[in-house]
């Protein structure tokens, strides 16, 4: 009985964390399931897999053509060993799933395919190894897959469905456009073909149509301006007009179209998934809710001490207190039970970070009282804690950016080095003296943390490198850029400073995790076309040190190059040779500059089609990526600057107002701590104003705008459209679906928005 | 007594008027300021200041450095005659308003100082010229002031209002985005200076501070990626990194974070205007009321005649038919009188653009019947109805952009272009034999008239030609690229044949009139820089066509660009020498691409400080201006999207589906002509319908996506934000402000968005 009881919590548990975290996995509920979805679920699993994937990835580092070359046998024993671990991933999966929900989901299908292309391939390319027959690795191509496509990947999965949906209405703009392109592609035909113009380079100026189709797409990038109007302009300034009409229609009015149409669909359908998710959540605390249960009065409720249990379970690193606050929100009114609405929320509140702020005497303080508590110490730490000592060392940093801009050749300089860094080291001794240290490196102290790690890897490196100086006689280059970078770096601390610049700062930094998304999508989208692009352009320019008399070596080792803008650019290192060279070349042609001059390069080194490749990636990256990316960077910003916090955020608030009071009464003599805690923000200067206090007081504090997941600020996006707290018939149209039956069609279909 | 009520009338008619067209005049309201108020108010005299306005700023042209070198004195005397001009209508202007208003308004001082700045300037500059004096005009950059201030340019006000509004929040972005440049250029400096390294182009590399501060803004702009990166990428593939951390941090994210913030802050200002402007309106329109109504029970209402006198003061152009749609919508109940509700609303339905489709008989039809109902005629006329027919036509386009693409020599191929204008003119013949010809030429059958236009005028330019071919043997090259240009504008007609393409090309046509305030916006900017620019950089770089014998003509004139990346992209005509050529680089500047080769160009032949020109350039244009116009043609691209109609314009159409069946059910004996006209956009397929019908039937059709004033589509955009029917208190509330009173305070003040 008492087991069948721990099973139903277990149960539970996994489904609120499912709620919490947003995965969507639909588990058999036998006991050996849930056991094994624990598992399954487990941090250790899933970094193993990521680890295994990026490992698979890189082989690409390894293989030919490599960076690090590694014998074939090496790699393919490598690339075996990811798949066996991706098969043992899915089967893993397929335990916990029943079969037919396992064979429906096409991702299963995609791994299993990718798995069987790659094995086949690896087998064909190494029998014919031992022949000495030369083949191609194409099923290098379908690595990306398995990053796509392990449950894990959620978001980057979300991004190329939003993608996928946002196609159509891009097709119809792009076929405007190409319509637009291909029409101003004739008039300049017509206008300067028969004028026997010469480019700057002595090329023949728009005699041919595709070749005009090529240089006006280019122009559309701004890629070419001014160079692609000069010819015409010197010829006659009126034919300026056409120029200015074809950059306002394709460049400002075509570009924009783009960006507005990926923006208005991609923010369509990503609230669709995003409400689809805040259903799906819901459903998952309710199925919970039933299985914890009891009858009390007219109503069913879980008891407090099944929840205790249950958030015990849940997030066994919250502090007792914590659980406490979440208690004492879910139920409000203190009756020992909590009712089916504010259980449903405990998903929501688990997401919202709550800072502990421990008030506790300083451990010198306890340690050394007479010494710590002495009239210098007193005011030693009050020196510390004053305005002035900021500002102190904000212009220390000042002066201390001025000797780095300063030549480094005078001794007096690089003596100045140690100067600063002994102060920056004092700065940190005597904060950690005054305030608590564990306070100082509290989790959300970003800046200390910063800090910290900055100026000990630069005294590390500083260290290191005169050593070596002093006993070698030789001067690492690799460390001494370690320990410049890592100078310059200090220099940011100054926008800490600044309250203005730290709102700015924290924005950005918040943001980061969710950018990340991109990187994945980026990452696949580079794999695949560096792939192809080493096949297609391995080897044809080759890269020579200035000084070599290998033939051709200014052409880079390519007749073809000769007098072309690629060899005079010299841009011979930027070429497909290995996978490292391609992901720098394809972020270059990301940025877009020159990319003209990197397609015209390698199309005459193979073929003129060859260009297409560098269209197609234009097309991908540029038009659809970058302006996804866009997208985001706007939504996101304007969520963080409109100021709001969502409902749940204000409940947690009023409670800790409500409770917090209380339990500071206790332990504050003076007002001073709060004062401070409610201008600071993820400022130190309030954390230990409580000097003389035994108490060990707790006091809370919501770090409001940040986002454990992914998905939470996605939710946060899109919240005032959709209800956090719907009640009545929605949570019985919830509770009427079955667990593996796809989301309502009409919370998936698209409404106006 | 009747000439006082006509007064009353009159001065009613010009809050209506007022309303409409969202013009905040605060007039005098006595019978001879209305008078003047009106004929202020005049298309001809608002024309004419337009007019004296580019007058004025073109005078640039013809003044030294000119493209078309006028003497002094006949600029000169232009210049007076506009500036009296100017005067002129700002004495006008202070004759309709209270002396007060008048002198409180930075508008018109700002007009008065500027025409006193441009006499003594005139006048100087003349004295010292007698003199041989050389000195600068330099008063000629106050005249865009006069683009700015006139009362008729309330958008481009706006724009500059809603820059100036933006301006704290950018600066502190941009001074967080200067930290970063200036932090990576130190770190570049320490890492890639004491390397003796040289660019492509052997210049020294990173090893001065400033150059490299602005080699690194360069890279934000993408301008001189890859470049910058080689000699750093080709000493070690590490050094990749530091510009790929370059570009993520301040190319993707400062400039998105850049957007973001112009975004958001221009839409929440101009959210703000645009709610005082839709009070001002219903204020306007609430003293009209109060001047023409009549108690009728326990209301005041305004009766049928004086409204109906009213509207027809206020838009003499509608037809008789429209006035009593419109009534009938005023007047639902036909009480025979217009309570205030529906008065107020008046200006809302006169800015919505009704469409009245008169059924009526071919005029050949009535000419000779015999002949135009013939069998043969109903056939040609069914043969042109057909689809068919469209797509005959559409398939003629395709033919003949393949010939245009083909060599002109063959005779063949331009026989071909005789047979296509022929083609082309029988089938506008055909339309207009068949449909009626003023529908077929209404003011909304934008596709009709271009056309029409195109065709006619390539019929004239080609017969031109042939002439001037056969009779002088010469061959007039702007008259054969303007038939080529025709020839290739007429194949955009295959645009209009697709549904999906014609959605999307009716957008970007809707949004060209509020896409001019940009243009205003642009221009004023220009005007400034160029004429900046003329005076700096006047005569320092010269062109010299390409068989010129003139010392350094390589180096456009100038032996300090021997060498440079300017001369030897052949940029030489790139110059300030006068004020086209100066527009002509401002626009390349614009577009970004090679910024920097100008930037450095213009400084070889000056001073290192000129670049700061260009940066400043830069920031302003590109930053914010080409930012503002991104975020506009997103929010207005993001209102066409959404399909929803407003509330008065739904009001309108059911209206006329009430009303219009009725008149309908009379004209129509078959149900074709409805069924054709639900589903024509623009489109006349359904117009011809009605073969026979004798009737002069009426049928009304809301041109629901074309805006009249820039103003209505703004409104439209932040309609859902403001109210429209706002009833009750707030009423009252705008009833009791005083005319003259500025907007009230919690109107104009932000509101958290």
């Amino acid at each position: 009985m008492a087991e069948a009881a721990s099973q139903e919590l277990l149960l539970a548990a996994a489904f609120v964390s499912d709620a919490q975290y947003n995965r969507n996995i639909p588990f058999k509920t036998s006991p050996e399931a849930v056991r094994l979805y624990y598992l399954y679920n487990h941090w250790f699993m899933r970094t193993a897999t990521y680890f295994f994937i990026f490992l698979n990835l890189s082989l690409a580092v390894f293989e030919e053509p490599a960076v690090y070359p590694l014998p074939f046998l090496a790699t393919s024993v490598v690339e075996v060993l990811c798949l066996l671990v991706f098969f043992g991933r899915l089967m893993h999966f397929a335990k916990i799933t029943r079969r037919n929900v396992f064979w429906k989901d096409t991702k299963n299908i995609c791994i299993m395919v990718a798995i069987l292309l790659s094995l086949t391939d690896l087998a064909i390319y190494g029998a014919l190894r031992i022949y000495n027959i030369k083949s191609i690795r194409w099923s290098r191509i379908v690595r990306p897959i398995f990053l796509v496509n392990f449950a894990e990947s959620r978001q980057i999965r979300r991004a190329f469905r939003s993608i996928r949906n946002t196609l159509p209405e891009i097709t119809y703009v792009f076929l405007l456009f190409m319509f637009s392109l291909l029409m101003f592609s004739l008039m300049a035909l017509k206008l300067f073909g028969e004028r026997n113009l010469q480019t700057a380079e002595g090329l023949p100026y728009f005699r041919d149509y595709l070749e005009t189709v090529f240089d006006l797409y280019v122009l559309v990038t701004t890629a070419n301006s001014p160079d692609v109007m000069m010819p015409a302009f010197d010829f006659s300034s009126w034919y300026a007009l056409f120029f200015i009409a074809f950059v306002i229609v394709n460049t400002y009015i075509f570009m924009s179209l783009f960006l507005a149409v990926v923006y208005n669909n991609y923010k369509k359908h990503l609230k669709n998934e995003i409400r689809t998710l805040a259903y799906m959540k819901r459903r998952k605390m309710i199925e919970a809710f039933n299985l914890l249960k009891e009858e009390e009065g007219t109503q069913f409720v879980v008891r407090e001490a099944q929840w205790k249990q249950l958030v015990k379970l849940v997030a066994p690193d919250i502090s007792n207190s914590h659980r406490e606050l979440l208690l004492r929100i879910s139920d409000d009114e203190q009756k020992g039970f909590i009712d089916k609405k504010s259980f449903v929320q405990l998903a929501d509140l688990l997401n919202i970070q709550v800072i502990t702020l421990k008030i506790r005497s300083h451990p010198l303080g306890r340690w050394m009282p007479r010494v710590y508590k002495s009239a210098v110490s007193q005011f030693l730490r009050s020196v510390v804690r004053h305005r002035g000592f900021v500002w102190t060392y904000d212009v220390i940093i000042l002066i201390n950016a001025i000797f780095i801009a300063l030549d480094e050749e005078s001794p007096y300089i690089s003596y100045a080095e140690w100067v600063f860094l002994a102060l920056y080291i004092i700065e940190i001794l005597l904060k950690v003296y005054t305030y608590e240290p564990r306070a100082f490196f509290g989790k959300n102290q970003f800046w200390n943390w910063f800090d910290t790690l900055i100026i000990f890897a630069a005294l590390t490196a500083t260290i290191l490198n005169t050593t070596l100086k002093s006993t070698t006689k030789y001067n690492s280059q690799q460390i001494l850029d370690i320990v410049f970078i890592l100078r310059v770096l200090r220099l940011i601390r100054i926008v800490d400073s600044i309250q203005r610049f730290r709102v700015i700062m924290n924005t950005l930094i918040n943001i980061v995790p969710t950018m990340l998304t991109f990187g994945g999508l980026t990452l696949v989208v580079y794999c695949i076309f560096a792939i192809i692009g080493m096949e297609l352009f391995h080897g044809k320019i080759q890269f020579f040190p200035a000084n070599s008399n290998a033939p051709y070596a200014l052409e880079c080792g390519n007749p073809a190059l000769k007098d072309s803008l690629f060899a005079r650019g010299k841009y011979c290192k930027n070429n497909f040779n290995n996978f490292a060279s391609s992901f720098i070349v394809l972020m270059e042609l990301t940025v877009v500059n020159q990319w003209h001059v990197f397609a015209n390069g390698f199309a005459n080194v193979t073929a003129q089609p060859a260009k297409l490749y560098f269209i197609a990636f234009h097309i991908v990256m540029v038009i659809i990526i970058v302006n996804i990316f866009v997208s985001f960077i706007l939504e996101a910003f304007f969520v963080e600057y409109s100021l709001e916090k969502s409902e749940v955020e204000t409940a947690i608030e009023q409670k800790i107002q409500e409770l917090g009071m209380g339990v500071q009464e206790e332990a504050l003599q003076d007002e001073q701590l709060l004062d401070n805690m409610e201008d600071a923000d993820n400022d130190l200067e309030g954390e230990g104003g409580t000097k003389t206090q035994p108490a060990k007081g707790l006091v809370f504090k919501i770090a409001s705008k940040r986002y454990r997941t992914v998905d939470a600020l996605l939710q946060r996006m899109f919240e005032a459209e959709i209800p956090l707290e719907d009640e009545g018939p929605s949570f019985e149209e919830i509770l009427n679906l079955s667990p593996t039956a796809a989301v309502p069609g009409d919370l998936t279909s698209e409404r106006a928005v």
